[in-house]
């Protein structure tokens, strides 16, 4: 019997479990909606996977209005990772906290056309230039939670790539940038009589370690700092500033360099790949997430200064799996559940992983990392 | 009170939502066994994590021992997406099945050291070189689990950054490689007189975007390969191979060189993280999965080659998350659960990558991605 | 003797000479007016160094007014190169000619800024946004040769890059840039209280391979396409559509993104170095000209379309280099010396580069690349 | 009339002359060997580009055997560039001279082979590495300059693209090592049945900025050191060793990553061109040799570390270009002419490149490179 025409998740994991002969206990125990998770979340659902749900914190965030204690939900199957973020947050919390800044650049979907020649690629490339209101226009027909706000053109040759960056509100956004994207497309197509081959030509580009990203943005670029205090180097984080700096400058600076890394630091990616899970974001844009560059400077007191750069956070707070029981929840747990809250939820995700930078970074630095995996997250010998 | 002194997800959770006056009903609500959850995978646990888990499949893989239909575990809150996969299996299977190989390099860690000038860099060098059988066995020591195969040795100066690869069997073995690598670095310092800076110093380099887990590899390298039939082609996947291959070329190829990517591919990430979060791995190591190249070639007889190429799957079938319940029950499902399995898991995920790439460059090549976007995963206007 | 106090060139290889005790004959027989070498080109300059200049063409282009034949002086040293590029013109030639176009992107300057916070490099950013005036009028001041066109901004912590684009007119303009980028930074540094640590930051960024100047270009951008007849393949190029396609994809796009490039081509370096040694340019921007990216694309018809983009030419027709004797000539044997010129130039040179792309892909793709430089280039065993 | 059928520069040049209709009198005064340069050299030879040559130095190398001072010619049209090695030669010299320390990688040359499918790709891998012997064999009888010293092997679905890496003596041994690859090409495909695509398949790869040849290297690899006292910072640096780390770590470190860049230094490829041409070497090869990092350390006493690291120096100190008459002096000059030189001439490269990223650090860090333009290279307002 096919899987496609069973309607519920207990119905497919019945005929799973007859097929591969074995009992899945575990995965059928949920509190979620399946009918709603089922049709928008995940097709062919059998279940749920269930990921540890850690909290760290309390966080303390300057300039943002948050009126109870700020404590980071962290979904992660990878001990020591909490711990870490906690004792960050503690560091920033007692040096007075952390800064944050950031910006909505846009989600970006771009077409690829084809034109046939140089000079006809040109063209293309200033029609575009000229007719701008009238794509915003289009644009914003496909819904009224996106709008257009600029366009980067490449020609190859006979292929013309376009990069469309949209702003989609409190949402991720990539559903609706591609709808619109698809409006666009065929709007051009008819209007020069090009060929779009793919809505999606990868100079968009998604879900990839690229340059483009790094370089241009995507999504929101987001900055934290703090002045760590000389006392709480030495209390909490049991380092000094000399031995930070060293580590941070040949391990993120140095040795990314020497790698071809796209990802100057040291665990970004950690924190906003428990981040994306606990909070319903698409994880494989944890890829995106992991690029950036985290700095360190010794100040003139012997305090140190430490700050993240992250250059493409692709996050939302509406639709997608923000939408979900848990999910909805973790968001809750920081305040910034539903509409009008994203560009928060960029400072927020900027200062936790600034937490984690700081612990891993002094962890290193006093050579605790090995002795923390042996306690906390030892496979059995 | 503090979140530390409370002993149970529960305590802990209670004390969260007073903070923050929330009820969190659904966080709570979970099978899995709390006790070694939150001492082995997550601290501060308040609960957990859902997230929906369909299955796509069944997807037919040449070469393997599979004696039941295999199915494909995906964890995802991206509506389309196992929809998507599922259509790819079955495109495959239609066609013959994948064939597949994959090759076990190693995980790496790598420490920086402090030598004071390119002469004792050079001399850490040689001696690394010639020292290597001791090496393996202080290295053999830490874990009867784990073996050194090689080093890659890069003097920048006064430092030198070092790249061990350690076999670490099943597991994905970063925890062990870190304690493997503490002692060897401990044991240069004692023997060479200098001094360890960082166990980590991102020649590793773990879970950033780099050139040098593309080039030189890292964990598994997988491959896979069909040759999709003219017809199936046009009744499965609604296209034919001229037009997929010029999206290919234009997108995967031409629009990911422009961008300055790792990932020369369609959508490697989504189905390497969906696998990830429901098999229990490492979700962070999605940066190192999304990249990787697709390669297409239309044959003689019309036919459509297409290929996968994986430099770098982070993977184990034992240790960290793979113990927790449903994700044990997902391995469960492809029979790659516990030892001796961790080869057969790389080779079905670049199996399960392939019927990605294929279903998607087949939807952007015949138009249809935004319409599937449209009907299954759409934000409401 | 210091060489510093010695007036003439003759008087410094004297000097030289006795040091080494070694006669140089050669460097010092040249023609060039050695005072204006001497203090504008080359301190202590003790002659020169010859490089044979061979000449390849005639190269058709459409769409440029060229009056006489169009011939390509190349500089260099590597047997078989000339060859190869007159080749490829004879192709070209014989298929109907070149299009090209180009774009002056303008080249680039950047300073770095300290400003001690998060808080302070935001202002600083948004100053920079709203005196883009002011600033055009400060850039103006310093050269009537200049013009400021635009500023790319990026915070990273404390720090501040910039990367001012400048219309330098037939200048390739880099010491242009510089001296109006100090002014900048200095006005800057007044108005807004923040240390400019670097007149050049690079985030220029200058003389490296770097995907900003790939991405974002630098200097001018250029292209070139011609479609080859069939009947040309086979009888000047000794190949067939098909071959030279399949050599272009493996060779340009597989293997160039195996190996972490930012050049997706076949030879642009070697053209650009020898028309740029020819033409005094600045043999350093090889460098970025050594970038771009060749396309293949198989005519319904059996001819071959391919083209070339190249995203970062930095070049001149005036100052520098380009106003020494040979030099001077080489320009004046393309009709591209003086003023008004610099545009012509960036498209020839696109044209020259298409040349060198076709032969050697012909060449390697019938198998010849060795027996060539058997023939022409080979060292004596 | 054709230019192939005339036989020497001067007729040629005499029809060029005729065709553009301009007078080309500088471009035929040279000294150099005609029937040699348009024979080995230069194919349709007219005549020659004048480099106006400088003289830097004497700069002080340690543990190089050398019996006179050494001085470093700079082939440039780059007004104040001699200059500026000079100082850093000069800063280096009081200092106690430079360290330095390279070591022979071996050119790279790499075919790309059509298999037909992952299975068949995998069993050309494990031939490679069982033949090693037969491989070393067939190369060493295509030169006796010549030795095979490694392969790597990278699979593509049903491409293989290897890298072979060679040892050529004192010269590049770019075109050596294109013949016996020829040769081991052709042996591969008569064992093995498949077919080889391209002798080069930009695996290799040459001329291209590539993060493969930054991290495997190619030709050589050199280091430079040295410690700059407190004392000759000041008075002929005209800095101190805060404000210079400062510089290098915005500029060379962070300016550097944010741009994508695969060269993290001030100037590598100002001097590595200079020397090259010069010196006879492939000025294309200034591609390679513009990559790599400076590092800067400031020492307890106040003195200042600094090093480069070159990762792919792609030279040679016989053949090609290097037995031109003035290059072959240019060599001379620096005692590396001929046989058995060229691990120093990579040395002395090493310290001259440490030279300009002193001297330019320097500068910038002190705010005086604007100046510096403005009095020596300036265009006429």
């Amino acid at each position: 019997m096919s899987l496609k025409n069973l309607e519920t998740a207990k119905e497919r994991r019945g005929e799973i479990e007859k097929k591969i002969d074995m009992k899945l206990s575990h995965i059928g125990n949920y509190s979620l909606n399946e009918s709603i998770a089922s049709s928008k979340n995940c097709e062919n659902m059998i279940g749920i996977s269930q990921i540890p749900m850690g909290i760290a914190g309390p966080l303390r965030i300057n300039g943002l209005k948050i009126e109870k204690d700020l404590f980071i939900p962290l979904a992660t199957t990878e001990g020591a990772l909490v711990a870490s973020v906690n004792r960050g947050c503690k560091a920033i919390s007692l040096s007075g906290g952390a800064n944050v800044n950031s910006f909505k650049v846009g989600v970006t979907r771009g077409p690829v056309f084809y034109t046939g020649s140089i000079e006809k690629s040109n063209k293309l490339f200033y029609w575009i230039k000229e007719n701008d209101k009238k794509l915003s226009e289009i644009a914003k027909k496909t819904s009224s939670h996106l709008e257009l706000l600029k366009v980067k053109i490449r020609t190859q040759g006979l292929y013309v790539f376009m990069r469309f960056y949209f702003d989609t509100q409190d949402a991720m956004g990539m559903n609706m940038a591609t709808i619109a994207t698809q409006e666009l497309a065929q709007f051009i197509e008819r209007k020069l009589g090009v060929e779009c081959l793919s809505v999606a030509g990868n100079f968009d580009i998604d879900k990839k370690p690229a340059w483009i990203n790094f370089i241009n943005n995507r999504g929101h670029k987001a900055w934290s700092e703090v002045v760590l205090k000389k006392e709480i180097l030495r209390s909490v984080l049991k380092t000094n500033a000399e031995r930070f700096f060293e580590v941070w400058l040949t391990k993120c600076m140095i040795g990314s360099a020497m790698s071809g890394s796209l990802g100057f630091n040291a665990q970004y990616a950690n924190i906003i790949s428990a981040m994306f899970i606990a909070t319903g974001q698409d994880p494989a844009h944890v890829v995106e997430g992991s690029m950036g560059m985290t700095t360190a400077k010794i100040l003139k007191n012997g305090d140190l200064y430490v700050s993240v750069y992250l250059p493409s956070l692709m996050i939302g707070t509406v639709g997608g799996g923000t939408e979900l029981e848990t999910q909805k929840e973790a968001l809750g747990i920081m305040g910034v559940a539903g509409s009008g809250k994203v560009e928060k939820f960029a400072k927020i995700i900027a200062a936790a992983v600034l937490a984690g930078e700081i612990s891993l970074l002094a962890s290193l630095s006093e050579g605790s990392l090995a002795k923390a995996h042996q306690r906390l997250g030892r496979i059995k010998k």
